[in-house]
């Protein structure tokens, strides 16, 4: 199919395609004249991927860049990409200065954890942030949220080894993380209205 | 303190400071000669707060007013102001074409959720995103995962409850929701790569 198609079949702009087009987000047509291309079934799908990596996720452009070139790279270790695609939509390493507390609660949940990981630093921010903040009454529930999280982790990890193919899985993975998060941040909001209605026995105004 | 000695104690510089009164996002100091203000500890308290919601909660400078606006008001229904700062925060509404699925969901999880609230509309845009990119087998894991975030709000619920004024319970249940999201994403990544350890018996290179 010609551009202008695609951008009526995906509901995105012309502009917005070669914008994507220039930023290297989708791969280029083939030529079938010097000043035309045409666009498959795969164009299509890479479209709504971007889209739904902007939109949903909320990921800027270097960070979908990321994704896509894990996404695309052919590896025999399915496991190792995993690992890189999810630390390219992973948070970005800091400096928080709890990394102890970060390491003790990993082994209380008996975790194995790589000591590069990124999401280390991750956790160990929100914790520094919620103590100079002075909401600690959260850091109190910690384990009980640790706990429920590696419920959903294996979850997550279940939904991968259901896949048939290498690229699957790693499709699901990076998908499934970016999703899972705006998911679960979205049943989170539904679930506290519910515990506040069950609680105080009205229910939360909008 | 004057403004350079409130720019030292934070570690955040006097042109954005001036930039966040501006904005509004931090009241004015007193006036302690025409051309000169002092600021006090709530000072430092809500710029603290105001970069935690900037940095780590990664909110728009509108979001962020109308989180601080819920903060400051007094309100004589704790629970009424909750939900307004929880929505605010909230993901913003869109037509998705899959709510019937998500009253069902709310339904089948005995959950008493108000027909306006917008995390309705957001778990409806996932679930329809998700089926869009063909990831849908998180999708067989949703009543699951559902489980695991009502137990995750039962415990947000908990701690708000634990406070003492309504104005702490204000400010625990927004900055538990947004730092929570935080937290729950990093032990979600954490669990994942754990899981996957556990699974393949080989650590995620990161």
């Amino acid at each position: 199919m010609r551009i202008a198609e695609l951008s009526r079949r995906s509901g995105i702009p012309v502009p917005t395609i070669k914008y994507y087009l220039r930023e290297g987000l989708l791969p280029p047509g083939e030529l079938s004249s010097p000043n035309q291309a045409r666009y498959g079934e795969e164009h299509l799908r890479r479209l709504q991927l971007v889209r739904t990596l902007l939109e949903i996720g909320r990921l800027p452009i270097a960070g979908i860049k990321e994704v896509l070139n894990e996404i695309d790279r052919p590896d025999p270790n399915v496991h190792a990409a995993m690992g890189r695609a999810l630390n390219a939509i992973g948070p970005k390493e800091t400096d928080s200065g709890v990394d102890g507390e970060v390491d003790e609660l990993i082994s209380r949940h008996g975790w194995r954890v790589s000591p590069t990981a990124p999401a280390r630093q991750a956790v160990a921010e929100v914790i520094a942030a919620l103590r100079r903040l002075g909401a600690i009454s959260l850091l109190d529930r910690l384990d009980d949220l640790a706990e429920l999280a590696g419920r959903i982790g294996e979850i997550d990890l279940e939904t991968v080894a259901d896949q048939q193919t290498p690229e699957d899985m790693v499709y699901t993975a990076v998908i499934g993380t970016i999703m899972g998060d705006r998911l679960l941040a979205g049943l989170r909001r539904l679930a506290q209205e519910s515990a506040s209605a069950e609680r105080y026995g009205n229910r939360l105004k909008s």
